[in-house]
């Protein structure tokens, strides 16, 4: 385990210090206003010119001087009316009481929270807020003059996204739409059975359901391709549908686990890498959601940065969206660092962003499609 | 290993059986409509009067005859043109194809399915649709001639949706909160200091940010109770600003976590538990929001079901939010069986859940608060 | 919510009922031995003659009689000495209790417990035990007699499994190693360099360390392939080492998360599957570790049964090993309903698997190599 | 979004660098040895004087010149014979190619990898590998001369790992143990009955067995505490009678989920804590397996570090073991940044860390209980 000396009170810093203040608590278990909030971390009160570390040290406690001149770190339900508390909120020495963080976090490359101690200072949680606000914002701006990407697994298509994820393509946000077969098989048989994988929308699984997949696939290949599929009338709803009647490119990269796959596949996995890279030089911004494999392949591809009109550099906005860190901290691992973790279930996420978005669009007098009747639930048509 | 004889074809059910139809396919990699879609059970094929297990069994396959009379099953995409391949929907024998599913699903008591092959069986997964009108329109109820009770966990607080739960409080929606010491903390520092655990709305930590939730439980403290708090002028606004002003009971159990705690905070658990259950016996309907804690602990207390009036029972709506899967199985395994999982973040299910009640009350024309600024993010004032 | 009306108690099943016996508490909040313990589900109790519910009804409780002969779920810890205590374990009404569990089990396709009141009923937890021994024998078994392929997925190479697959593969347990370019990459970075992504043994990332996978596959695409890389020296240790000079046959293929790849990968997803096919078709177990795509496209080709030498069928053993429980579901979700799952750390697993493995070897007699230097930890060499 | 202006290649870092060196690639897909490996930051690269940036960044490609002297991002797979490739490992200038990370690195408080391009930089991860061999080696240091706390979920009982507590515990690892009811009753129930929560050790639940962690629990309290029990043999075996026959203290505390509880159990949580912080005060090392609520009361309490008998500070070991890395990130995020996180399943755990402590300990002559039959399976007797 890491060793560390003592900070040195000679050293000049030091020189301006004054002892460490007390004040008289209250009432039992009360402490005065301005008490000093003990860390984990070696901490240093100056008491008669001499700096002495506590007892018992703890975090989340105060300071109390005993009777007997004795220091100690105690909770503040234990400290009884009149006891001595330290007060003062600086962690520097200046008003006395000096925590040592820097040994602790300062030798540590994956140490978090800038060398204080604080809480909450990992990357990425659930625990963290999600403000759609800002993310509504970057879109809107993104339609105006950039070129947005968006990733998607097929939990977006399971579940009751489908009908947010065709709002967005039919209203400008979606340069180019990036996944897998399975998203637009799901897709397709939401639209031509009202299920996926033969569940409902309201998550009921189905007899003969299991088959429904493979039909839709099915009539696809024998339409010749989706967007032929699209004009004969066979797929008459939904992402796929959207993406062909309003010209949105589309990526559909094969993977293993494929069924069929659909005729509009890279079955060949380095002629979809060449394919999604040709959107990836363009991105802009790029929203990742539910999916591990094409985010990280996507996170591959794209460069931490877009160069502005200007000629100046801005980060590339990259939002992950998971319903576990794992993925998010995965693909940070895998050198996408500039991604903004969201970790939350897609159809939540989707529904929101949408909400967010329609608010601001309405705000500033944008236009927009009505809104699809939203209340409906499910994949269904 | 399970071992299985092969079912016995001479049985009665069998005897209407007829022998499978086949078609040929239309083109290269295209079946004909109607075709069988394969499972990964042991599977039979009536073909001149006899029983036949094709080769190569898998799922998500066609089933095809070869020019030997081979059965093989094979994938769609491997299928030529004109090669015949098995119709049919019905995996019962009545057309000619069986399933044996019985032998591999029946034998389990865990089995899920119901005999029959199915995707999506699982109990608990992300990738289920969340039905927000149905909970909707039972929390409307609820509030009507019900009991409900919420029991939430901190991350309710630490993130946005700190101003959807007093909503809900306000708006009558609540019979009673159950929860611990900080999710009271973090409301009341939120209250105070716009932070929780010093990390601001919008997921920012703050310098000297870790002591302000002791800062709040003091300042609490100092006043005696929440209520008095309130009253005072110290707490303005949030979850336990509305419980105290709308009469809503609520009880905060103690943990071995806890700062301070709170003067409120049932610091026995056997008294805590006793608070609980007061609630637990009355209550119509729960909803266990981001705790395991808590959420196990009233499930322990409540029965599966309700008397109505009118003397006969119904299955008491338990609905558990978690980020996990985990919590939802721990729960059910605990013997809350009868709960319905929702596998998300907890603010952003609790601003849908309100937007799916704001949109029935008003199409009902029922009275609720205006919303409040619901753009406004974080947990701030 | 479901609706029911009570049992009918003058059917025959209840005819041979008697009332329910009490007996009396022998301190205060102790029960007396034999005591009847609750559930969550509705309750009736005979009482001279006739039967009824408790009041406050909750699970893990006892039922009192109290002076008022009012019945009671009672926690324990508040049961007085002396007070009356029904005692019985049957719940089926024989002993006068009867626990109404159909009702609310029976009628829930995907409900579990075979219709009685269980903990711990789900199908996969981190909570339930993982039978080491049992897997030992099954493996050893199946070297004997049968082909177990095995699917992994990188995280087996990232950490400290790589030595124990290798073992695997040296002793004859692996029929077919299926899996993707990345395993291959980091096994072979690991021999060349003895990290994986620039990451050391221990965990430390090194400078210039994101850079040493492409120079593994660089020095690879060079030779030719990777068996010549083998036979030329430049691969000298690891997974892809063990195999190809043991003769075990591998599949690598190919997603859009490649670098290189490896001239060995499939890059046609088709050609892909068909080679997996190949193995998937002659494979009596599989093994499945940390990877949702190659899991679930294996599980897709797989059977669920294995025909014996004798014409009978047996389930076909299926072990899927990940963190969390959600992959396994998913792969259960996707139809392979047969799959065992274990939830935890790869390395851990296989580190274990090893080790009970080499413990049924040496009772048996049977031969292995010499263990490796077990207690080297790391990827490397 | 950051904003950046480029770097200033007229400074003196940049004085003395020389032109990058570009090499011809050796064959078609393969890159010269030695060429520079491209991460997803703004680089530059010095020709004939002049910085230029590639077209069509991304990390993982190669650095191309074509004939019009444009410089490419370009897949290795992509490179043609002969095509000119850059060469050089330094990212600094020195060898004419500048990647500019601290610009995107730098700015950020939270952000690791130390202001260098890094693959796996994320502080908790399951792909991180678990080094066992030093973690047995602090624990017999441990053993020796200090205190080590182990705080312990009920995750560690349902499963295997109850045979290896008790083994530490009997060997002397163990200076104190920390849990709560559930740990104790589940050890009781399985002393007395072979099962917890009615779950056999092999994972099967049993007719009845709802009930049987009822009736441990009210026989411990008919025999009025845990060490009464143990003495009058009705716990004959696992974690607690260790506890009692070899001396261990251990503090078993209340919360709101608990049945019963034993009649050890503090149900006052201030009491709780201050039990707990009697021996969080002595810890020289904590231990902290498959428990959120336990692992977090034990983290506030506990500082940073200890201080050695020569007056000097060493970080506290802190280990802490769950099966998701939230829990270790949460654990994190309440201030006890110093926790090393295990991220594998609790019984896994146990076992392999047991089996190197085992060896270490015969390595040295140290001496040991007999292994138990170690490879039981269960929670049995």
């Amino acid at each position: 385990m890491p060793k560390f000396s003592h900070p040195d009170f000679t050293a000049a810093r030091f020189a301006n210090s004054r002892d460490a203040r007390f004040e008289p608590a209250p009432a039992d278990g009360v402490l005065p206003e301005g008490f000093f909030s003990t860390t984990n971390l070696p901490t240093y009160v100056r008491i008669n010119g001499s700096w002495k570390m506590p007892q018992e040290s703890r975090m989340d406690a105060a300071l109390v001087l005993d009777a007997n001149a004795e220091l100690w770190a105690r909770e503040g339900r234990r400290v009884k009316r009149g006891e001595k508390v330290a007060v003062g909120i600086a962690e520097d020495g200046s008003e006395g009481i000096y925590v040592f963080a820097e040994a602790f976090l300062a030798h540590d490359p994956t140490a978090l929270g800038g060398g204080e101690f604080r809480f909450m200072a990992s990357d990425v949680s659930r625990e963290k807020p999600i403000d759609y606000g800002v993310m509504a914002r970057i879109l809107i701006a993104e339609r105006e003059r950039g070129y947005p990407i968006w990733v998607c697994g097929p939990a977006l298509v399971h579940s009751r996204a489908r009908a947010d994820m065709t709002w967005f393509i039919e209203n400008g946000f979606v340069g180019a739409l990036l996944a897998g077969n399975a998203v637009a098989v799901h897709d397709i048989e939401a639209s031509m059975y009202g299920t996926t994988l033969g569940m409902t929308g309201s998550g009921e699984t189905t007899i003969g359901g299991h088959g429904l997949h493979m039909r839709a696939i099915n009539r696809v290949r024998a339409a010749g391709s989706i967007a032929q599929a699209v004009q004969q009338g066979v797929i008459a709803s939904g992402i796929m549908h959207a993406c062909v009647t309003r010209d949105v490119p589309f990526v559909l990269c094969g993977s293993i686990r494929d069924d069929g796959p659909l005729p509009d596949v890279y079955t060949d996995i380095a002629a979809a890498q060449d394919a999604m890279r040709g959107h990836a030089v363009k991105a802009t911004m790029a929203i990742l959601i539910a999916t591990a494999l094409h985010a990280i392949a996507t996170g591959n591809m794209l460069p931490a940065f877009v160069t502005e009109p200007d000629g100046t550099l801005r980060e590339l906005a990259t939002i992950c969206v998971d319903s576990s860190e794992f993925v998010v901290s995965k693909l940070k691992d895998r050198g996408t660092h500039q991604a903004f973790g969201v970790v939350t279930n897609a159809q939540d996420f989707m529904h929101i962003l949408r909400l967010y978005v329609e608010r601001e669009l309405d705000a500033r007098g944008l236009t927009r499609t009505a809104a699809p009747a939203a209340a409906t639930t499910g994949a269904g048509r």
